[in-house]
Order: structure tokens, then C-alpha cells, then sequence
């Protein structure tokens, strides 16, 4: 599946004042998908607009060969998720989003539109578990691909652990 | 140049506890660069340990494609840059590290070594550029290839603009 194949699943007409950047095909560099997060939406529409520490209970299943990992973990109260918005046409440098209706350029935005659509959230942590980690605080869809777990990293954000 | 050829720059020798993982060729997505950051520091030994606000001013350039994204930035103080660090080896998922001399898995670690070595930084901005912006808080290596600018966005981390 292309970039341009999965485009039609969100933001798919053109609005006033928006730029597209054409692609080519030869990439810099390659992920690998190293798990999935299970979320309770499964429609764009349904997805917070941004997560929540409070939120619904969230699962990040690691696959089989990630998850030696996951030693450590438990030293943590908080991490960093990044994950990949697979839905997200990555054309459109700027954007026009339907809620503020003047064109930002894709860096002034959160939006999931932007060339690398990686997304990262801040979250809490439930329970750690053989395979993954419950967490609050994640806004994707189902079976979003996993990138990253990182040690939480934002000074102040959340009370510190001893 | 593979991520095999590049593992020489960090951390090439085998430490008790660590684990590697066999990697396939397959990627599942693919990452464009879109800028290169230009900071004081040309070896790794140089680098800070992690991002100070108060640190010194870099440079973070983005190619001509990508400018336009740039639009609305001035509304915020702070971003959330997401960057490759194409020295880091990927293998190893429990790494011992230097500091600490017991392993640990490499998601309750900052370390880049990781699956998917992408770093995330809080940066204070100092001005904006026509084709980039000038920050404090990386702590990366002179041309380090950057991935994606994005508004701060962790709670509490920084003072809130209006």
C-alpha cells in the first residue's frame, strides 16, 4: 500500500491555502514496527484530540523479539510512546484544519499530517506486563504500529519518581 | 552504508547481560530527512548527556521542500524535535550501560541505541528563519538528520504561552 493509497482516509480534499510537496520515492532511512497498541477507537472520529493521563486504559503489545526490552521498566511511573499515524497522507506542508480555518504550516500543528507522521505521547503507566504495558494517556486509533517506549523525559511534566 | 557499518561509532563490544536482536531487511515504513541540526558538538564524548534550555544555540535547518511548514511557528515558545541518530546500532534490546554496569532493556533507557533510534528534545526557541530556527536544548551531534518539528506539548514542562 502507497502513501497516496491510504490518503483517502483522512483529510482528503483540498482546502484554501494549503501547499502539498511532491515525494519521491527513495526514502532516508527505515522503521520497523516493534508492536501494536490496542486503544478503545477504531474510528478517526472517536480518537481524543490529544491523550489523556486520565483517560481510558490503553494496551501496547510488544512483538516476540522486543520484548527483553521491557527490563527495567518498573523503575518508571511515566513514558514517552511513539508511534506511527499510518492513516495520515504526508503531503500537505500546510494545512488548513477545520477547526481554526486559516492555512499553518504542518510544524506549528500537531496534527498527524506531516512528512514522517511519527506521533508522541506522554502517558502513565497501569501495569507492566510479559509481552507490553497498560498505560493511560494515548489518543490513536486501534491497532496503531508501535515505535518507541522511552523513560517519560519532560522536566516537570509529571511528579518525579524517588 | 548499512546500520551494521555504522555500529563502530558507539558501543561496538559485547557487555555482560546484553542481548542483541537479529535484524531482517524488511522495513515496514519509511522516513524522509527533512533538515539537518547544526550544533557545537563533533563527537559523541561532547555531547551533553540530554538537553539543557539554558544550553548552548543551535541550529536546526530544514531543505528548501519543507519551509513552508514553518508557517504560525511564531505562536509558541517551545517545540518538541524528533530527530535520527543515524551512529546508534539498533540491536541491542538489553544493553549494560557505561554508568550503571547492570543491564537494562533498551525501553527504561534514553540510550539511541534502540530499534527505532529516534530522539525526541524540549527545545526553547530563540528565533525564527526563513528556512529554520534557531534553538536551545539538543544535544545531538553536528548534522544530525532531522525528523519532524512539532508545538511542545508535554504539561507543565515549560511556562504556557498565551
Amino acid at each position: 500500500m502507497t502513501i497516496k493509497d491510504r490518503a483517502d482516509l483522512i483529510h482528503d480534499e483540498q482546502r484554501p491555502g494549503e501547499i502539498s510537496v511532491s515525494f519521491n520515492d527513495k526514502v532516508d532511512a527505515g522503521l520497523y514496527f516493534i508492536g501494536r497498541i490496542h486503544t478503545p477507537w477504531s474510528k478517526r472520529g472517536e480518537c481524543p484530540r490529544r491523550g489523556d493521563l486520565e483517560g481510558p486504559i490503553c494496551r501496547i503489545e510488544l512483538f516476540d523479539a522486543w520484548r527483553p526490552g521491557l527490563l527495567g521498566l518498573d523503575r518508571h511511573t511515566h513514558l514517552q510512546i511513539l508511534y506511527w499515524m499510518d492513516r495520515a497522507r504526508r503531503d500537505l506542508i500546510v494545512q488548513t484544519p477545520r477547526t481554526i480555518s486559516e492555512p499553518y504550516g504542518a510544524f506549528s500543528l500537531r496534527s498527524p499530517i506531516r512528512p514522517n507522521p511519527i506521533a508522541s505521547s506522554l502517558v502513565a503507566i497501569v501495569a507492566i506486563q510479559d509481552d507490553g504495558v497498560l498505560v493511560r494517556g494515548l489518543d490513536c486509533l486501534d491497532g496503531t504500529p508501535l515505535l518507541d517506549i522511552k523513560p517519560e523525559a519532560c522536566p516537570g511534566a509529571v511528579p518525579q519518581a524517588d
